[in-house]
């Protein structure tokens, strides 16, 4: 079945969830969203591109950090809500220069730092 | 520091998206939505608890079912608005009987399934 962006389902702001995992060794890297258009110029550029709600702008992950993540596989899920990015990162996904923006844990009702600034 | 579930960020609804992580193989299996009592849930009782959008219910994962998920750790990203469930998944983790919810790609244009069902 041919794909059609506009045929995933998006949330009031037209907005999708989308999580990148490394596709390498599984990480789970981070969660942003796109718009139909992101989707679509992801796909076209192998370039992962997000739709930033803070800035009301396209978001071409590491146009300025240099951290870019390369597409490997784009998946949606069984409603049509939610994307996974399998991609190719270069150096620390989070703005934090962590690996992953998921570097805190809870454990014993206390958070706990997985993961440091890679330097 | 000591955790608090109503320190998260959570959207207009009160709800904040979970990412569900085989523990195992770090395979991405579902996405969904919790509100701060189904986090507070979750940790109490080590059963990953969602919040059912469509049902307006606490939705334990895997009681009708028995495709329940085992709790191994708790992650929030560096925004706080967004959580990594990693997971013991008991069953196809999918409603459509399939390990993932993403089981679908999109190749040179095309959507590609990447699983079945589990019989």
């Amino acid at each position: 079945m041919s794909f059609d962006p506009s045929s995933l389902n998006y949330n009031a702001d037209g907005l999708i969830p989308a999580v990148a995992q490394d596709a390498g060794d599984g990480a789970v890297l981070m969660m942003a969203w796109m718009n139909a258009e992101a989707v679509a110029r992801t796909l076209e550029t192998g370039r992962v591109t997000y739709w930033s709600r803070s800035r009301q702008a396209y978001w071409v992950k590491g146009e300025s950090s240099g951290h870019v993540q390369e597409l490997v596989d784009l998946r949606l899920d069984c409603d049509r809500d939610c994307l996974l990015v399998l991609v190719r990162q270069t150096g620390p996904a989070c703005h934090t220069n962590r690996r992953s923006c998921f570097y805190t844990a809870v454990r014993d009702g206390q958070e706990t730092e997985l993961m440091t600034p890679i330097v």
